[in-house]
């Protein structure tokens, strides 16, 4: 279901939007007290975009919490049960953050500028408080503060010549996650390989939040060679993909554990790690469930919803299918679970759907390609 | 502008969601990861049926943080910079909650619900992580979660007529924030006598989340021989009753003192209290900015806009207008300020509008009515 929503001094307003609104933005979803476009009326175009060639997306949603100061790195540190010693200036990580239960409460990716200077580039939850709290208690020396900062996405196998076009061919030697400083006709960026999808692509992370429809228009004319057009983080791909939308697949309860994060986990990190105790605990004990794909045998294409589907084997709830989609590369209906930790790619069960139906539920590993 | 809302997981649904939608409900504002409806396509008609008659509102994004077990009290008090030692069992009180320098993150109601037991029944922010970050830093044992509670409020002039047919007339005596539980046909309830207006009224907070359309039923049919309709928090009566959006009216700089919330905070509170330390220099040193309200001097009517108005003397700029609304009873436009200490009540100032143009304010104490 579709509906309006009425404006508010709450909710902020994109850099970006008012060259949303005249590129045919027809949808939004709330986040991080802003709105991220959702769709621009051609969601299978859209999807193709991104699969084949190259899509800009509005995503300052996803905004910065710096931290900064002499304290900076003993801060960061805290937050991260992720060894950041040896991270280099000018990379970014993934990283779990958890609270002192282990439970996951942001995946940020977290931008190292300079020894004492921190972005955690974050998910749909406060972390700004979560940093506060932690540095007010610990008395630790630092500044933490949302900067002025509004990333724009270039996805797809063809953003990088895209990119290259407006900044020149340095671009390529990027590797994921590498970013750098750089000016464009004064606008001071920094510049990222990364992005919400498996497709490829950057972020321009803008430090102007004056110049959103400036540089957003920039990309356009310089994509234009390319066939660039409007699009968002990608409910088709990246359920394909297997990306992570935290507190969409993630709830109260969920450790990196469960959801393939385990990787980004040193469990070696200093005991004043916020949650690592726990984390060594789980991982020793095993974690009660797992982030599985599931491909639903079933007619007719699944659209968003904001349902969770239950799972169920002899009666019994056995876990949920967290986000539903069409695929277009399987020809499927696909969805991401979270299910009790006996449960094995290969295993069949019964999912009941959001429109009150039900089917069988055949699970995988993820991604699914 | 209104646009429209795509559905998602991360956005999770009110338990009196179907029944909004089969009253009408026209539009939706992201809060506290749910959607609040805010309004039913005939703005004047609820705001006429909340002044002088009975309105229900879905009132569900006002999530509960529970604090309970033995450190209850203690994490309580550590987050509130207000003494809550003497507060009665079944009483409601407002609280600014701040951060280490003094500035608001929430300014939730706060109801004890027993020595060791506790609801901040939230506004727009992560209250949620904050509390958990300084019970995990200081050790405290406790329980922090949100529960199955979902208010439904029923307010104007009529409410209590309504809300005594339900329940009895017991309620009549209940004093401003007074709570108590109830058991309504096997729903288990707190009744409240509390609301986001100044017209009157009751929370319903209904402790299971299956039950919501079943609850909105039975105020809809008791409230029908009182012309009850739907409604939500008005933004026409809000500014005109000076009521605090927080998020809306505040930044990320604006400490009790600035927003009429001093009454509200106890400096004598133990120096283990967040916050205290700086809300005493603030007191000391005197509030940087004050808010107060503004009538517009303009033609026309202004609806509800997510843009702040700049306020210049001079040039100068000396403040913004935080929330703008035509207001029936006074018939004209008005709007919360925060503006520089030095402004007073009767001064004249100029407004820049977000339509791009501009107009004399004269400004005022608040409340206007």
């Amino acid at each position: 279901m579709v509906h309006q929503i009425s404006p508010s001094p709450r909710v902020r307003r994109s850099p970006y939007y008012e060259a949303t609104i005249a590129d045919g933005v027809v949808s939004f979803s709330p986040y991080n007290h802003m709105l991220m476009p959702t769709g621009y009326g051609d969601p299978m175009a859209e999807y193709d975009r991104l699969l084949n060639g190259v899509a800009m997306w509005d995503v300052a949603v996803e905004r910065q919490v710096e931290v900064a100061g002499p304290d900076a790195a003993k801060l960061t540190q805290a937050l991260c049960p992720r060894k950041i010693a040896d991270m280099p200036v000018g990379m970014g990580w993934y990283v779990p953050i958890c609270d002192h239960r282990g439970t996951i409460i942001n995946d940020p990716i977290l931008l190292k500028l300079a020894e004492d200077r921190y972005w955690f580039s974050i998910a749909d939850s406060d972390l700004l408080l979560w940093a506060r709290a932690v540095a007010g208690e610990r008395g630790y020396v630092v500044n933490i503060f949302e900067p002025d900062v509004s990333p724009l996405a270039v996805q797809g196998p063809k953003a990088e010549d895209v990119v290259a076009s407006i900044f020149g061919e340095w671009v390529r030697a990027l590797k994921l996650f590498e970013f750098r400083e750089v000016d464009l006709r004064g606008m001071p960026l920094m510049l990222a390989r990364s992005g919400w999808s498996k497709q490829g692509g950057f972020e321009l992370y803008l430090m102007d939040g004056k110049r959103g429809v400036e540089l957003w228009d920039i990309v356009r004319d310089a994509g234009a060679a390319y066939d660039i057009g409007p699009g968002c983080p990608n409910g088709m791909e990246r359920v394909e993909s297997g990306l992570l939308s935290w507190g969409g697949d993630t709830d109260d309860e969920t450790n990196p554990f469960e959801v393939r994060m385990g990787r980004f986990v040193d469990l070696d990190c200093a005991d004043d790690v916020i949650g690592i105790e726990a984390l060594r605990r789980i991982k020793e004990e095993g974690p009660r469930r797992r982030q599985l794909g599931v491909k639903l045998l079933m007619e007719g294409r699944m659209g968003p919803t904001d349902r969770r589907s239950e799972i169920r084997r002899d009666g019994e709830l056995i876990g949920m299918v967290t986000a539903h989609a069409w695929s277009p590369r399987l020809e499927t209906n696909i969805g991401l679970c979270l299910v009790n930790r006996d449960l094995n790619p290969g295993d069949v069960a019964e999912v009941f759907l959001p429109d009150g139906g039900k089917c069988e539920g055949e699970f995988c590993k993820l991604p699914f390609l």
